[in-house]
């Protein structure tokens, strides 16, 4: 059941932006944005905004769904949807119209604007995505167990390690785990790279056979009830050598680094020098190719960044990933990751999986 | 490794689209169009295509991968991109830019006209996916690889049917599988749906046991280097009602119909409409509430849409997807869905799974 009283709090917390955006109405259109303000999970969803009503467009599929799932006024739309707007700009004396400029394809926002003249258009940037950066505790539960779902599948997937087997074989075996466990899918295609191919930050799993005295890097995330969660870590397969140890090492350090200096005030790009200062310090920056992390919740990607040049200021209820990693051609990559939350005086790590080097 | 007289080729007959846009370039930022184009795989890349000139843009992390993968001329930028674009334009003294209109945001757009005042931009729509519905010989095999894996994939995970195993167990059973045969992720969300929710067109699996005396719906499809598949079966678990039988009689007999219309030159409608006069003769038409079919390729969802009002012709090469279905509240529904391909003189159906009724 959804908590609608929640819903409706989230949209009074989107009035300010209309309110700034100098428009009567928001339409908002980014599929998950649509969840996140109606409750409604379908594949066809868009939300018109006003002071005081919230209508919710989607087409005929849903008609039953959508009102169990939503508090909003669901109208169901069976032809094009930017009719049914003007309609009903019309109806509500709408005269100017926030739209969502970085989610509305070009294509789109040229119907609204062919079909609706009258009405004064006025692009917005990020504007959900910004309230949605801050989670509230009924999401951060949604959040803790999608983290716990995740850690639990590769706990068991763990068990049916061998020497030599596929890294497909062994990403097979992580997402059959998940799924089992209760995850809609995976967040992200998960990554298992032995060797020379944990060096590349994106590798996909190959037939490639996962060989001793090698690094084996796996990050994984799956979806829970709508939420993601995003883990990394990076294994040893039988003995590495002294390299490889001092590189894991200099990243486990500077990930309790970041994690460290985590807490309501700080500003992103401190969290992420944290980091970086510790690599610095054993000449390995240069190899930390990436950002230290990013928010997740109903996304993969979330607001806050966690980069170099992110002047965010991190508040309670924020939930990131703090992930440094270092990369050697020669070596292979090393990255750890876990999934954080901001509390009121610091953070809780939500991820429970060990993080000292493991040898398989 | 890439066959790059394909992708010479395939630019080739992009251009005129470009004559027909009055442009003298084109900037494809859609990243299956970009593959399809350039052979680059990587997650950020466009190109820039004049008549004699083809520039593909990535970033750092894909400065190895890129060159390999495709002929273009790879240009690495670290920066904004729109930046690079306006001084390639410059160098190549571009007036005039046709820009895929359907899939760029608006944001984007905004910010290539800001930084581009000299430039006139002109939208165009599905130039590069219109070209995609016709697929080369090289591609088809490619489909029907991802189509055969699907199968086999379906046939291993069904040895594992237990009665009463969870609807989300069966469908983590046939991901696995999937993965084992070697594709690189699904191609959608599993369907997984018993009983009475196999009467929602979209349903996800849940936790309930797939129980007796009923039916089983199945729709899954897989990503194998880069190409999808997609397929659905309904199955009886144990004994059907007579109108279930009826219903799947009158589904597959649709389904047939539909194939046997399928040649080239025949309209996308009158494909559909065949599949629905089967179903009208037994008064079911009003239970099939979406379209018979799609293409399919780099995406799931491609042209020719093989819906009641499309009157492109099907061409050799074209594959399509025919997936008529009823869906009844009480009973529960049914959906029978093959790839097929559009060859010289007709069409051949790709997926070899048994479409008559099977019990499990």
């Amino acid at each position: 059941m959804n908590d609608f009283s929640e819903l409706v709090e989230r949209r009074e917390r989107l009035l300010p932006a209309l309110t700034e955006a100098r428009a009567d109405a928001f339409l908002v259109t980014a599929l998950p944005n649509v969840r996140y303000l109606t409750g409604f999970t379908g594949s066809n969803g868009a939300l018109l905004l006003t002071t005081d009503r919230a209508l919710l467009f989607t087409d005929p599929r849903y008609a039953a769904q959508a009102p169990q799932e939503s508090d909003c006024d669901v109208k169901i739309t069976k032809g094009a949807f930017t009719k049914e707007l003007r309609n009903w700009s019309k109806r509500l004396r709408i005269k100017s119209l926030a739209f969502e400029q970085n989610r509305i394809s070009f294509e789109t926002y040229s119907q609204l604007k062919e079909s609706a003249r009258e009405l004064t258009l006025k692009g917005v940037s990020s504007a959900v995505e910004k309230l949605r950066a801050v989670k509230s505790p009924q999401e951060i539960e949604a959040i803790r167990a999608s983290v716990l779902l995740n850690s639990e599948a590769l706990k068991q997937a763990l068990r049916h390690f061998r020497h030599s087997m596929r890294e497909v074989d062994l990403a097979a075996e992580i997402e059959y785990r998940m799924r089992r466990l209760g995850a809609d899918n995976t967040a992200f295609d998960t990554i298992v790279a032995s060797g020379q191919r944990s060096s590349l930050p994106h590798a996909h799993p190959t037939n490639a056979p996962i060989q001793n005295d090698q690094l084996l890097l796996i990050d994984m995330g799956a979806n829970v009830a709508g939420y993601a969660s995003d883990m990394t870590r990076t294994y040893a397969i039988g003995k590495l050598g002294r390299k490889a140890r001092q590189m894991y090492r200099a990243v486990l350090e500077s990930q309790l680094a970041a994690i460290d200096t985590v807490r309501p005030g700080i500003s992103c790009m401190a969290v992420d020098r944290a980091a970086r200062e510790v690599l610095s310090k054993v000449g390995m920056d240069g190899l930390f190719v990436h950002s230290t992390g990013h928010g997740l919740g109903l996304e993969i990607h979330e607001f806050p960044r966690v980069g170099r040049r992110e002047k965010t200021k991190l508040e309670p209820g924020m939930v990131i990933t703090i992930e440094p990693g270092v990369y050697a051609d020669d070596t292979g990559g090393i990255r750890i990751e876990d999934t954080v939350l901001v509390t009121g005086d610091g953070c809780e790590v939500l991820t429970p999986t060990e993080k000292n080097l493991v040898a398989l």
